[in-house]
């Protein structure tokens, strides 16, 4: 297969840090599918020394590679370098990183807001490389594929991120919507929380229940509200509500927002904005997107309505949270960079039922 | 124990049409606990002769019961008759039974809405007994507490309803919010379905999945508006969204409206507002409701929130459909018809874990 | 309610230690609805301070209470303590709380296995207090019921064995099996596991799976041994494979033997077995037991069959982990030890579905 | 994408029968990633006219394609024919179909037992086509490979089969266990009862629950004995018992055997047993297999314990019911048959979490 190491010269050769959550593990089984790339190098502190295909046994057979400390030398060795970590880590080592000319895929939050005070604010500490905010790219392919294409650092969109502002920005780039009073409704799977243990997320706490968090503030409020700005020229002000789903992967959103022009037809207008983008998929009028028909799919699927023709608009969202919300979307980026077709490994129905 | 048929001369009589459904197997587990009330009579088509803990083995050692064919003179000798049915069988059998001296408490959708035509629309339709839907009392008892006391037939409130009108009733009736933009992001575990055989509803089909359904016009919306008109005193405009959630029990709503007043403290308002009401329970600041805290109890609890400060105010508001939803509501109905203290039977806390 | 504190003077006072685990919340479930008891005094070291009914929201309006830490003082006070602990706790506390006259009924494992040094084995540890192993009544009322109405220190059984001692126990004391190949593959809900951060337990790492754990060796393995033993007064081996459900409660045993005679009915054996144990529920010819029909009550549900009229007996045994397997059986325990009708408190349906 | 319709000659053609269940959307996804062979029928009654990716969604943008009524002469025009279907359908089509020159994957129950007689008890009523059965080649490719590779009819194992039977074999081959006494405690997820409208599988009736079902017999069983007694050249008698588990996908069977040869190395035998297998994997001693780690993968992995090193051998064996228990074995002995490297298609690591 052509992830194992080392196998075909010039294939791009892959670093992942942190490897031992769920985005990690999620890049290796995407990447176990994409011919022209390859897995170098994943580190893990934590599970240093221990085989990959240990710890994640749907891995036996497709690698045979095993985490190592994280390395300034090995990472700037690869290609590409993706940090599956949590944020804070990125912002310290990216900058030795790009200057050894490696270029970066941040899944994690550092690079995603371009304010640092704000991210501050958001993020409770000062941020390690402000200079470098302004040269990442948000990795949104469908607004910023040009801009990807020459990154250097790219930062991926948080998951909620993703699903919401792929639903809002056809109204926003239309200008058909109060931008002073949108509303988010999103619900996402427990894997969005990471694999950590916290008696938060014990299955006996979480399944077979929902329940709304972090209503007061949540951390992809400011980087949703950056994005929907630049796409409006605008400031806008969302209501953003979380919501956590007693099952696995999967985010979905539904977004209201208040018509502030009455365009003849909603469903084509979705349908013409998204008629080139693989990997968004606006639904046939009457058909409502479901989470599992995304599960493990690089795809986001729409379905846009306006009850009682009254003047809100309600667009659904589905995504698979670690997929088009997070490792999907990451090598959708890196196919981007790379020149590659954008598609490359990403090309696998979702796991129905 | 109590339930157990004849053991004493002076309790209540209840008579159950449609027990094989999911509100039918609850009004049986909580009717149980309750000591001044003894189930006679239960019937349904589908099962006739079949004990009801052959069905239901939970139930075993409660009852020594069987289901029967539906028969008004059966039905008529009892006190009190409960409708654990789907909408259309209700409001061809309550006439008799009214007329016969028995007091129906409907759980079904058939008398909730005032007016017949309306209810014709949503319902696809003709009203079989619509000189009757004046009559009936709106089983909500913090609105109509009053009124259900001397009522001979009580329309228990829809599953979705009593979530979103305990959230939203409050505001309403403190004039605070813009009446003809309320949003409500609802979702309910699968037993909402009811206990029918659908390939929609098989585990394989819904678990470990999210979709939103009926965006376009579910029957609960008119309920709902006639609901919060009523305390509005004004016609009110909600945009519902109900969804679908991968457990059995429990409806979380979210709400959201624009608030055209700003009071000074909205969480001593809900407070102050339900602080009498034995089953509306609004959760100290900061804490948000769970469906699971409130999984087989007859209790609603609330959160209120204004995020960021802005002026869009978000309420959550948790039931057990099931309970306060739809059974438990209805015993509650019914303790208050007969002068019983409106907790008996009902004073039992969640199922958590 | 009769749980709030001092309100008869002459109900039984319950100290809890160790409140913050499942099966301290299910007592205070459970104890919610007992009229004959209190509690006075709940212990946890980690939440001191905190309302019970802040970090268990479904007991909201039942406990005006909060954790203490653990004071001999406090607990000596009570007419018996409930240890909700982990193992390693109760061996070190029980002997001041009894010399002090206080009765103890304890959850854990720490005096279950009456031989110190196979405790020590499995336990890996040297038991605090092995000179009351003796003095300790095992908890199984349908085999101890006399005992443990004397008896000043109750062992409760684990989970496990209390299902799998419950199913095999009328064909041993029957003698019509061979000892030494009884096979249990049991299977269990999450809660089992405790409320303790640990990612093996996470939603995301249990739920939509099942596997088998600790097949080398169990820590229920030697205590349901010993129980068999007792039972058919000669040494008993056991294969015994615990696996782990994806969900909250509930355990379901599928015990298999190998018939050494043959009873022409053993439905009618099991039956009459168990015909006056009013929380032991042999089912019909046909049925078979679920988890569910069981859940939040404390009762176990047995099935037998032959299949293919061949000479293994398959038993099928059912229970509510956190009831029936814990804090219900610690409640049947206390109303034997106080000369309470045994079911005090205990004759709440299951919660279907 | 090689799946879309006359994209390249000399494609193996396929036509599959009962396209609208579970083993059919699955034999849809798996196909996706076949580069060799496309879809050019594919037929259903009920759905006949409606877009494939209507009532899949997960397969939008991956079929142009329409469920049609089952032709004859449509499917003959197939180099293979795959029944997705309920048993007795393929046992009479097959005939024609074989005649007109197309190979047959019969992935029903049809022409799995060779003995018409034995079939028919079973399945309760007569079989339409028993002069097939001899000719039929029963889908193990670890039993069969060289029949399978000729095979003009394959008759794929059922799932449970597959499981039970890769995990006894070892046992079986080396004679070192009791064939009089086999016992298989296996569980499957709610996916394995179809696409079907029943009420025992709602989500409703089965989540968060686990029982065990057609104790006094399984169809699978005749199966699974008609399999190992091939291996072992003798009768064998197993006690079977199946289980529900509260999740859509996968098969866990735990299955016990006592010893009548003691081999010093059981990891080592199994290990080399299967050395050469691409689907089958044993795990390193230590390790346990959780059916998560084979979901949506077309793999069987294994681990085999002794425990307290008595004489009761365990093997615990999981797959995904779909995959290598269906429409992945199916593709599988698909490649077999027309000379395909055995994995094409199916290189893709589980979906985990």
């Amino acid at each position: 297969m052509a992830h194992i190491q080392g196998e075909i010269a010039d294939m791009i050769r892959i670093g992942i840090v942190g490897g031992t959550g769920y985005t990690g593990v999620e890049l290796l089984r995407l990447l176990a599918a994409h011919d022209e790339a390859e897995v170098a190098v994943i580190t893990s502190r934590a599970e240093s020394g221990r085989r990959v295909d240990d710890l994640f046994p749907n891995l036996r057979g497709y690698y045979d590679l095993a985490f190592t400390e994280p390395s300034v030398d090995a990472l700037a060795a690869c290609d590409v370098v993706f940090f599956a970590t949590p944020h804070n880590v990125a912002m310290n080592l990216v900058p030795q990183l790009l200057e050894s000319g490696a270029r970066v895929i941040d899944l994690s939050a550092d690079y995603r807001i371009r304010d640092a005070e704000l991210w501050s604010h958001w993020y409770g500490e000062t941020h390690a490389s402000p200079e470098y905010l302004q040269q990442a790219v948000y990795g949104l392919p469908e607004v910023n594929r040009d801009a990807i294409k020459d990154a250097t650092l790219v930062a991926c969109p948080g998951c909620y991120p993703t699903s919401v502002q792929l639903g809002l920005i056809p109204l926003i780039k239309h200008e058909l919507v109060d931008l002073e009073h949108l509303i988010a409704s999103a619900a996402s799977g427990v894997s969005g929380a990471g694999r950590q243990a916290k008696i938060d997320n014990l299955l006996s706490e979480v399944s077979d229940s929902f329940k709304a968090y972090a209503v007061a503030g949540h951390r992809h409020l400011p980087e949703i509200e950056q994005g929907l700005a630049d796409v409006a020229g605008d400031p806008v002000k969302l209501t953003f509500v979380p919501h956590l789903l007693p099952m696995i992967r999967g985010i979905h959103s539904t977004l209201y927002a208040r018509l502030t022009a009455h365009p003849e037809d909603l469903q084509a207008l979705f349908e013409s904005f998204y008629a080139e983008e693989p990997f968004v998929d606006v639904l046939p009028a009457g058909m409502l997107p479901q989470t599992r028909t995304v599960r493990g799919a690089n795809r986001c699927q729409l379905a846009v309505s306006v009850p009682q023709g009254r003047d809100t608009v309600v667009v659904m969202s589905a995504i698979d949270n670690l997929v088009k919300g997070a490792s999907g979307q990451a090598i959708q980026n890196m196919n981007i960079m790379f020149g590659l077709p954008e598609g490359t490994g990403l090309h696998l129905p979702g796991l129905l039922p």
